[in-house]
């Protein structure tokens, strides 16, 4: 239960960074960083990856529970297309937002909020936001393709309605489809990365939602938070470390040398989990069935890690998290660097959209406050 | 002092909306909302939007003291104006935010950072963090100008570097140069508007900031949260109240039918004060100074509105807000409706770029926590 406002403005400590701290009550789902999962409303996350669909966990996610026989055919009614505004803009954009993985997919959301008439969530009905949500949600891995064909001067792919999320995009990245075993894997991606508690992008859609504002604003803002490089959502530099390290009789003496200069290790290590990440395990075993030397490179780095941290560090646990497997497994299904972020961003966009959904049925406003540490005030002004 | 972090990842309860939580130690200064008054670093907010130009008030805020006999000018030579790609895409982005008095400054301003180079502000030093946010914020004006002539059709007009913040604004948005009295009207605004405490679009900036994302991500999530009807930036509303009563005959009524049914007043209400917001105060000085009919209508609303609701709710006590007054102003020097929002974002994305610095200082992530209150979990996948 949450705690009653205090009356007279008296200010409440907290730790930094809000850690532990509950700012709502939640239905979509918990992560239990001690015991090492996480669920999505009442079923591990894990095990939804390697049953379902992305798009039935999203309409769990949204709704509350798993779509019955007619599928998710109505989530995908909503998915509309581009604006003509961003089909026209998209060129300018792909080429400013040329040096960021998700500047331009910012730009390009943001333009097609704007075209297809604002909205405020706080003037909306529940089903109303949610169809502006699903809407916007669509138009991310279609911008991210759209934009990624752009820069190299490519003309967009359109959607495939008879595909699924993770088909569809690996169609609209590449104009040709994808095999089985690829789908299936960025699935299964997709639905691990999908949602996971009140990280700082899902908290900044919460706290723009907070307001009343647009669909548009939230994800937006959201986007903007997941590429900060403290969020931890560039699994890139993880394929950049493998190719620093370069080979097999490398590995202890470049990791030696990290844990001796206590220098961060792409990859490996989580603010949350005290075990491994469950996300982690899943991606490593996807990464192994789908083979090739790189992933027989990232399990001997991973395990030399485990060794050499052990005679250095006695006691030291440091495990996997999220992006080490990440950016084995998108190599491996023929993504380019540049999409990694993108991609976990095409996931992260359904679990904000559930979390907008959540928030604007609280028509409380998110405002905290600050406990002023400068000098004795007020003095006159000079 | 903040409280140490738990290592057990026990949750913390707290108020709903953080109410009076503690996010941050902050120096750049405080609201204190039961003795009506708010703080710019040591000074009086009021007393600096008196006696000083915004300009030098954002100095004092990015930088801790009021600028020396150098006065403005190196933050003046931060503005670049915008770039080859926003004066591309801004018929486009004019047209097609043109429902919204956000959404178009949303977009451009991400555009403007993606077109720029986007730089974390995790990789910079604070000197290159402030200059780049400088930057940013120095095009807001820019575009909320530029987009609002391009909605009718008319060329933007290029800033001219001789003019301060206020006069240069009216200008760019009008093409003819404004009287001193005008430009300092809203020179006046720009100060007491700049910043607030933590509201949403701050803590938005702020939450976003602390992934350590690029300036233009977390400008835009505030502009996102600004946005918002419940953030309270929507002064146009108020002249739409006052056009909607009509004449002096028909307050009365008119207010005692909104009190009667328990609906909100526009321009009157505030979540911090309890006292008269001293930002009104101010605003309602000006606007008197500046005269006309609008003006003396809306006294006689606001008196009318203390008379009406002592007979109707004896003890409650109901003060205009920052909005009520600000309209009025806005009106008498010249600003269309339109811009009144954007004209908020021109003064408060000064705050956000203080706000930002500090908030980078800090390398703490924030990321709350959630109390799941699901069905039990976890069961399993049907």
């Amino acid at each position: 239960m949450l705690t009653a406002a205090r009356t007279d403005n008296t200010l409440i400590d907290v730790p930094r960074g809000l850690a532990n701290v509950v700012v709502a009550e939640t239905k979509l789902g918990e992560v239990r960083g001690q015991e090492g999962f996480y669920t999505y409303r009442q079923y591990s996350a894990v095990e939804l990856a390697r049953t379902r669909s992305v798009e039935e966990v999203w309409c769990l996610l949204l709704r509350g529970s798993l779509p019955d026989g007619t599928g998710v055919a109505d989530l995908r009614q909503a998915a509309t297309g581009l604006s003509s505004a961003v089909r026209e803009a998209l060129p300018v954009i792909a080429l400013a937002g040329s040096g960021d993985p998700l500047a331009g997919v910012r730009t390009a959301l943001s333009l097609e909020g704007a075209a297809t008439g604002v909205r405020p969530l706080y003037d909306l009905s529940p089903e109303e936001r949610e169809e502006e949500l699903i809407r916007l949600a669509y138009a991310v891995p279609v911008l991210n393709a759209a934009l990624y064909r752009g820069r190299a001067g490519r003309d967009p792919i359109e959607p495939d309605p008879a595909l699924g999320y993770a088909a569809n995009y690996l169609w609209m990245v590449n104009g040709t489809l994808p095999t089985e075993q690829q789908a299936d894997a960025l699935n299964a991606y997709l639905v691990a990365a999908l949602d996971h508690g009140f990280n700082a992008s899902t908290f900044a859609a919460r706290v723009i939602a907070s307001t009343g504002a647009d669909a548009a604003s939230c994800l937006v803002g959201a986007l903007g938070a997941l590429s900060g490089p403290l969020h931890g959502g560039a699994p890139g530099r993880v394929l950049e470390m493998l190719d620093e390290i370069g080979s097999e009789e490398k590995i202890d003496s470049w990791i030696a040398g990290q844990i001796r200069a206590g220098r961060r290790i792409m990859g490996f290590g989580h603010p949350v989990y005290r075990t491994e990440d469950p996300r982690s395990r899943l991606l490593k075993e996807i990464a192994v069935r789908l083979g090739g030397p790189r992933v027989e490179f990232a399990l001997s780095v991973e395990e030399r890690i485990h060794v050499l941290l052990e005679e250095l560090k006695p006691g030291r646990q440091l495990h996997t998290n999220l992006e080490f497997y990440t950016a084995v497994m998108m190599e491996a299904i023929g993504l380019d660097r540049a999409l990694f972020t993108p991609t976990f961003a095409a996931a992260r966009v359904l679990g904000w959209t559930a979390n907008i959904l959540e928030q604007s049925a609280d028509p409380k406003i998110i405002r905290p406050s600050a406990r002023y540490v400068g000098p004795k005030a007020p003095v006159p002004v000079p």
